[in-house]
């Protein structure tokens, strides 16, 4: 049986049968937002219904196909997958909850990504690219939480809502980090303390910096990347191993010894 | 009669006249958005008029030129052309089909671009360069549909305008993705749900993040085009062929076994 | 005379007495624009006699000093600075005019750039940078137009404020790819249209994509350049001629022959 | 002592424990902002005391430890700690001064990056980065100056709390700069000068290529820096010198000679 499944799991047709479900699921998570009639209502349940049934028979295909059953767990989207089916299982009845229901639901979108490898390459990557990015990213906050200490110390009285305390400060620098509006925050304060201009402009300063910075990371670590996988590839194709100039240096150190051993 | 409209098509002075009536058909399209004196109003009917029966003409006499005719219809942008011609022969009398007819009169603008052959080159490489982001975009759209799917089914009562349903709940996060009066969509869902900048936040994160991805997959596949191309064309004006690393190794290990064999 | 004229000119700390007298002059561009008591007002009027007169004898040095006097209005800046000069010579007495001499006074600030080299240099990059993205810029104007012209046909009755004519159009384009209030715009003319959406949508995608690709443009010049560079200057400091694989291969290749040539 | 010390200063238990410190003196200058029961007051005041008392140990170690007493405040970080502590011992009692002296308490955030190497290498590199692109911003600067100083001349008595002086006149400029509200600011001078527009777009164009060279400025030479290190780690891991086209050029000569010599 084992074998069988995974020959089925393995199934381009299945796999595209797979996907069709996942994007059906999708749209009648959408179709749900608008006001439907009765009718069409009743389908959906149905649909639902199939499709937690039909999610639930692919997960099991794919655990019995593993032959390694303990492996299984150890891919973090065969886990996602598996937690996404389980906790739509949950029967809920209660009104308060049926929100939280359909947003479990709203996750099973994200099994688009798990069942198509480019996806799944492509968030690797991005996520992957995150740390390399953390001094960058807790300097920022450094910057982000010093102005924001400031920010709300200085203007508190000025308006609660914008400078009421740190948390809401930071929400505040990040609006203003965004260009959203930041002149009327800048402009009230202005009013009260006239030079307070200069705490805007060297926080976009010191933030856009910093920010160029983070981008400029990223950029030059994914094209170092790509240049050294497209050299990769190349010899490859070519069957060919990289030839540095030292090698070449060295080759010729040894032409030059053979010609002067002839003497 | 087909070797003098080919030697007419290929005429410099003819193909400037030609960009010339497409310039004054641009300007007559822009100069109808005016509020105009009766005469000049006749006056543009007879100019429009003259530029479809000119277009006729000219379409008409490249249609000839072409040795093979059923290569004419292959090219994008004769089919392009033929139809722009074609749909504005149709009479347009009917005054709530005017707007039809001067929206269609517009798209010869569009001309200038299949008649600039710079023009043609630069729009197909970005059409080309968009398939290759098709990934990048699935991901950004599973992104925006997830969050559109959360925000209409928890902010769907606290603003229907915005949040009503997933098609509208797209467009507001495409607005928030813009950074256009982003925070005032938030401090509305926040009076409610006053950890609601969690969502807004994360989103814009995740969308900025992809997004980058997205401009630096771009920008690394026009500079190796562009760096492969300029390498090519060095190669091609010194009348060489590219030599590698791998093959000065070679032309090494020869003369190596040149000087050996002298032993 | 001229001999002591060309010193005078190429004499350091005269270079920077004439920095210092524009940067004044700047400043006092800057002073007029507060209200000022009679007493400075009248400070002022005295330092811009100074100033002009002081300019007028600089302009005269730097022309007597030039060997070739046909050669001195070839350079552009030369020109701009006897524009400058003789401009603010005429007197100003009417009211009216007094707002146009402050106008033209102010660009003596300009007079910074054609005096330090450096900025000289950074001006003529960015002017030169221009004309290359010449198509991209007329491709990007051929959207604007077709989008302004559609615009200003349908929306016309909506807004004229916004939608009025093609020239009003354009604006409001140039507004909404600067994403300032862009979702005011469209939600105005989706009350009316409610697939407006699609218009602003396609046109932020296409201005984005097309202005992505002029910047790409840019920054693949720039850098292409910034390596040439880079690579002539290390050459030249270390007295060689570049080497190419072209030329080793050759230089292999003679080896060759020596050694055959030796049988 | 100074040995024990300096063991103690290079303990990494301590110098996390001095981490921690300074993580908790954050904390308690973002617990400051909220409204606290009078017990936390207290307890914050407590801290407040123990934190600054442990500062003044750490830095009296850190100094002691040193061997080099004058080179202690030679580096910037040094002094930079000092500075922290010794102000936040001035003891302020005044109503008015305590705001000051949360402020001053702020800055302590600061000695995360003077304590943590990575972010120390990080500003340091942001900072080295900066005179590099000083001829660019004194463009930008003077590019401001100028429309400045033509727009509080024209649009002075349209709007004076946007045009009023020259120092108003550049911080609505940077508003413009980042597009927060910009339409706002030019539908109004509009009004009066319907020509206005063309101020503010060659505005917009000027700044946004001088900011996109800036940038590019940036990212050429932290691409430039990368490289060279790559390439230097590359070698130095390999134990190698670097090897040139000249460097491999001038051994086939030297090949040549000596097979010559043969003859």
């Amino acid at each position: 049986m084992q074998t069988q499944f995974e020959r089925l799991k393995s199934n381009k047709a299945f796999e595209l049968f797979v996907i069709g479900v996942i994007v059906v699921s999708a749209l009648l998570i959408g179709a749900k937002t608008y006001t439907l009639p009765q009718s069409v209502v009743d389908a959906t349940i149905a649909l639902d219904y199939f499709i937690t049934l039909f999610f639930l028979v692919e997960i099991t295909i794919r655990f019995i196909a593993e032959q390694n059953k303990k492996r299984f767990f150890h891919s973090f989207w065969n886990t996602f997958d598996t937690l996404i089916v389980v906790v739509s299982l949950v029967p809920i009845d209660n009104s308060e909850m049926a929100v939280v229901g359909r947003l479990i639901r709203v996750f099973r979108v994200l099994r688009m990504v798990s069942i198509i490898p480019e996806l799944r390459i492509l968030l690797t990557s991005l996520v992957k690219a995150l740390p390399q990015l953390g001094y960058v990213m807790l300097l920022m906050f450094i910057i982000f939480y010093i102005y924001a200490a400031v920010g709300s110390t200085l203007f508190h009285h000025i308006n609660p809502d914008l400078w009421g305390d740190i948390t809401i400060s930071l929400l505040t620098l990040f609006r203003v980090m965004t260009f959203e509006d930041w002149t009327d925050v800048m402009y009230e304060t202005m009013e009260v303390y006239s030079l307070s201009w200069i705490y805007y402009l060297t926080f976009i300063f010191l933030s856009a910096f910093a920010f160029l910075n983070m981008v400029i990371g990223i950029v030059v670590n994914v094209m170092e990347q790509e240049h050294a996988k497209a050299r990769a590839d190349k010899l490859k194709e070519n069957g060919q191993t990289e030839v540095t100039m030292q090698d070449l240096q060295q080759q010729i150190a040894e032409l030059k010894m053979i010609i002067q051993s002839k003497r």
